[in-house]
């Protein structure tokens, strides 16, 4: 069987980021970025006062013996109102933070180091030429990358994007994921439920991963197991206008054969592999449909709606940042110490529900759950991480350094 | 000067939740459940087999002296599809995880323990009652808690609701937050700068964050620095259909005063604070408008997009959340390794920009960046973490544990 990484690697590897779209600024919160943005204007644009004050001339602010200090206020610039006229010896011009520096002043003098009387200003401390001006171009110039392609958009990246000059973004096209959730015993919340049947809680489930990933779900009807309805309900999914990748969830031991992979191998279905050494999650399925020309890739989770999440968190999640673009790289695994003592692992790579407490040594202490039923679904609910355990790992001690995953990092 | 925790304290003190709104389970996602769901039904809802296998009488599987143990196949029970019959002495029934034990069974034999010869079941290793059964309500029983209120859904949370059998869930109203832009300096990305001028980062940065919050941004036109124009432009915000918050952004010295809060004050502000003892960011103001008996919560921003930036964090993400009535609490604040030694810090609490690494043992290491200049938005934009400096901090030394807060946690 192969190993989670392997199935990731060959899972990514057939994906590639969609086409751009161009989206305004304001709307652009949370896509990724798909050519980056270099400046149309200096910033600042001049040089500003970094604070409340007097422009004034440096040296004319030096303490001269026996007598004040004493400049002649000629007038005001608030920001946005540039001084027109110059800042001749002994003046100066009252201004803010951010307002441009006049003609002939190199230096601000701060309000707290003055005293007016009129239009007299007293200088109670000298200033050094150069003190209190923020440069013009100090944060960026012209021509400089703000906002790096592949970059998912957070609010300050908006804020630099719009100082640069920006009020539109290409960004990746939203990767569309089809739900194909199948199995006689399911019902939708609320309707009826059929003699031994259960509520289909994957599909709002991971359809609410999907959109917490940036992407957007696409979700079909539930099928019932009848490889003839699979089929025909994944019709027009491959191909433009369609789905960007196929999930499939269920159907993978109906009877004593994997229903969904049958049924799709009508129509065009190639696998690549169904089955991982991870424990929840054993049968995953992984392949594509090729059908006039275009290829659907297909993803086929466990029905079990533990073994789903935990599938769609290490698999889903990387191909839909694939799909996005987001060169973010891949999980963000962390590390934490070890809440109590674990036994040595089999053969199957496994993913204990834990709880989490950060630590004041600036660590986090994983415990994990004491029961790990993949049957238990509000468990999973209650959960704050998963501690990794690869195939084969030896007994851990309290203590130790273990690899988790933060689940609510991600949304889910 | 009011300490941070002290001003974050009197904003928060005058905010509550806002009134339930009723969304369908799949539109929940990252709302915040107003109204505990209790379950519906319980998970499972039968006893149900954990593995593929059959359902036995655990007694029939005792070996043997001297010959097979051999059962017979009476039926086949896959998941949606109870076994009709009753499993009698010496019977088994084919099922699968998920389907629901038949009546007279008692256990799971699993598929690798048995060979098949057409109906001959021959078991090839005992089981024991009880074995490989989930049993019913084992997840949880009707009535139980499965998404308390205050809680921020998740993609879980939804599985779990529609496990109950939810399809609909009551969430508090997202919060409406007016945002109000002053100054004759700002322009919209893309129009025509005015001398002296700058593009307006802020509103759509702080929008983003609104957004990212969970909260609906109403971004107000810009207004020129002329206090019946900014007056103006808050009427009609307090009050039904209105906001439940105004933020102001800049106007705090603009000439010799504050225009913004002059303004206001002609539409009935009553100003609560308007200065914390921090950096960036001192010129904050709290307050509130009253008028024709509704009051309209005010937060005054300073108009340095980095300044607003981590005030917003510190102030506007929490008063969100509690209008949001997101349990979660305060700011997710935590510990980091000093990655080089700081000065002391003087009397103003300080957020310093800084990188983020994470190490192998678990903890993470924070390194300031050179430049702490306000003034600086891509440096802003480029850094992973703020360390909080208290007010008066003695110095430290590189290995020292400080607070920080992460910023990719929060969309920002």
């Amino acid at each position: 069987m192969l190993s989670i990484d392997e199935a990731r690697g060959r899972i990514l590897a057939r994906l590639a980021p969609l086409p751009a779209e161009i989206v305004a600024l304001g709307e652009s919160w949370g896509r990724v970025c798909a050519r980056p943005l270099a400046a149309r204007l200096h910033n600042p644009p001049a040089d500003i006062s970094a604070m409340d004050g007097y422009a004034v001339r440096g040296a004319d602010t030096a303490p001269a013996p026996g007598r004040e200090t004493i400049l002649r206020l000629v007038g005001e610039s608030p920001a946005g109102h540039p001084f027109a006229g110059r800042v001749g010896p002994g003046e100066c011009v009252r201004l803010f933070t951010g307002s441009v520096m006049p003609d002939g002043s190199d230096c601000v003098l701060i309000q707290e180091n003055v005293e007016r009387r009129g239009d007299a200003v007293v200088v109670r401390e000298p200033v050094a030429a150069g003190r209190h001006i923020r440069r013009r171009g100090q944060d960026f110039a012209i021509g400089d990358e703000v906002v790096p392609a592949g970059r998912r958009i957070g609010a300050r990246d908006i804020g630099v994007a719009a100082a640069a000059n920006h009020g539109w973004v290409q960004v990746h096209r939203r990767p569309r994921v089809a739900l194909l959730a199948t199995g006689d015993e399911l019902a939708l919340p609320g309707d009826p439920i059929p003699p031994g049947g259960v509520v289909n809680s994957n599909t709002p489930m991971l359809a609410a991963l999907i959109r917490a990933a940036g992407a957007e779900p696409m979700v079909l009807p539930l099928v019932r197991d009848d490889a003839s309805a699979i089929a025909a309900a994944t019709d027009g999914l491959a191909g433009p206008g369609g789905a960007d990748l196929l999930l499939t969830i269920g159907g993978a031991s109906v009877g004593d054969y994997d229903l969904v992979q049958s049924a799709l191998a009508a129509r065009g279905l190639e696998v690549d592999f169904w089955k991982i050494a991870m424990r929840p999650g054993k049968p995953l399925m992984h392949g594509r449909m090729v059908r006039n020309g275009a290829a659907l890739p297909v993803l086929g989770l466990p029905g079990n709606p533990v073994s789903a999440l935990v599938c769609a968190l290490l698999f889903l999640l990387p191909a839909i940042r694939t799909l996005s673009g987001d060169r973010s790289g891949g999980l963000d695994y962390e590390e934490a110490v070890l809440g109590r003592d674990l036994a040595a692992n089999d053969q199957r790579a496994d993913h204990l529900r834990a709880s989490l407490v950060r630590g004041e040594d600036g660590r986090c202490v994983v415990e994990p759950f004491d029961r790990q039923d993949s049957g238990m679904l509000r468990r999973l609910a209650a959960c704050e991480a998963l501690i990794l355990r690869a195939p084969f790992a030896p007994a851990a001690t309290a203590g130790d350094i273990v690899r988790i995953l933060c689940l609510d990092r991600f949304g889910i």
